[in-house]
């Protein structure tokens, strides 16, 4: 396992962290001035700006892109939907490959308004990933599925296990010519409950599929099942044991921050997040 | 499948439902009154209530006891604290017996305070399970674990699917002589997501470890991670899908119905929440 002391260019700041409170050139900045190696931006913070202006600006501060967020949800009421929805991640991707980012990080989204139909929505994630996943190909786009906490099943994500990711991955792209372009984005708050998740990393290890890896932390109480996340080592997930797993399965990418925190940490100012961020990264990750 | 109209007979009220408005006597007879066949009451409705009276008024009234909730959580920060978790489940096993329950329900607990070891916390969930077996079986009780939803994974169960508590029943308890004691309660809630469910559910079945079937609904948005469970037919799940699996599957015993709703059914009249179960019971499940 790598030792993170010291050693922030191995990190990456996923934007989410710091609440979006600048726009994407000055939380650019920020990330590079306080030494992260790796930044993940989000499609909201695009609108209005010059995407190949932003790589550069990224570019120019010597940070890598570690991935892009996320994919426009894909299970729908009908065709007309879903082929709005593809199209829509298509262009997604583009931006993606405009910023170098080494991967487009899939929230697959679940059952539609109205519906409870899992299987059907299962299908129109597995039909959706499939024609879009051409796409990316051509645009040398790697496409990483993540799978969610269970407690997103109804509305944000139908796939709920990294098994579940996998057995995706190998359905739709059983055989790869050369290394996967259909991978995973293991985030620590999705997965770490998982009785199985030794094997299930082991397995995204060995056949290529570990695309990204999310660090952040679970509260007791939490308070919001989706913006109460907690700071590395403020909460009850073994960081080590799982960056151990990773890392012994062949995940050499960067560990990157992903922390929704709407009554913490998003309240305050961005160089103390960063700084909580580095800390922890270093003293507990 | 079981057609539910009209046969609240194969129905049970698990009395969380009601929000321990009166003392489990008078909770005895109203769910008796509307019709129900079964009850499931909690351990906290005994303290003060000499069971083997509370036994003979459930049995007066013409009730089954689908269950009996709950045990002790078993992850433990000493031996000592773990010993007495099983002498307290060995207890409340003895009340099970006493009320003639179907099966003592098993929510085993998680991470003990302060810790992070996940895989402490399953080794003494398999200790003391298995310690309490042997009582259980003395005492003629089965024993149902209940996996919880994957986001209670901190607090209140480190065993969050249906196929982890089948691996542990098959650890424990490898080759029964007759008919399983150790077997599991499924509960909607907490399963519903599961990709793999319907081969677990058929698993649970086959090896005769279906001791229980819980229904409830799973809301959008969910407000509060324990106490805002939905009526069923007022969320997400699909139950009557569920309930086929469950019945294809070999269990025949009651449906029974736990919601835990602080901030909705709970600050209702016991007459119009039973009310409400009896009519989502016939039309949705």
């Amino acid at each position: 396992m790598r030792d993170l002391a010291g050693r922030l260019d191995l990190c990456s700041i996923n934007t989410a962290t710091l609440g979006y409170q600048t726009r994407i050139g000055e939380t650019v900045d920020a990330v590079a001035r306080a030494g992260f190696g790796a930044i993940c931006p989000w499609r909201r913070e695009m609108e209005g700006e010059d995407v190949a202006a932003v790589a550069r600006r990224i570019r120019d501060a010597g940070l890598a892109v570690s991935g892009y967020c996320r994919s426009t949800y894909l299970p729908s009421a009908d065709r007309a939907t879903l082929d709005a929805a593809v199209a829509d991640n298509r262009r997604a991707v583009d931006q993606a490959a405009a910023l170098g980012a080494a991967c487009f990080v899939m929230v697959v989204g679940s059952l539609p308004k109205g519906s409870r139909d899992l299987p059907a929505a299962w299908a129109d994630v597995e039909e959706g990933t499939a024609r879009l996943l051409e796409h990316a190909q051509d645009a040398g786009v790697r496409l990483a599925l993540e799978p969610l906490h269970p407690m997103y099943a109804g509305d944000r994500s139908c796939l709920n296990t990294l098994e579940q990711a996998l057995d995706l991955c190998a359905r739709i792209e059983p055989e790869p010519a050369g290394a996967p372009w259909l991978g995973t984005a293991v985030d620590v708050y999705h997965v770490w409950w998982d009785p199985k998740l030794d094997a299930q990393v082991d397995c995204a290890g060995r056949t290529g599929r570990l695309f990204a890896f999310h660090v952040c932390d679970w509260l007791v109480p939490t308070r919001d099942l989706l913006l109460d996340r907690g700071m590395m080592g403020d909460g009850v997930i073994d960081l080590k044991r799982i960056r151990g797993m990773v890392e012994a399965a062949g995940y050499g990418g960067p560990v990157e921050v992903e922390v929704f925190s709407a009554e913490d940490w998003w309240r305050r100012p961005i160089p103390e997040i960063l700084a909580a961020c580095a800390e922890r990264l270093e003293a507990v990750c």
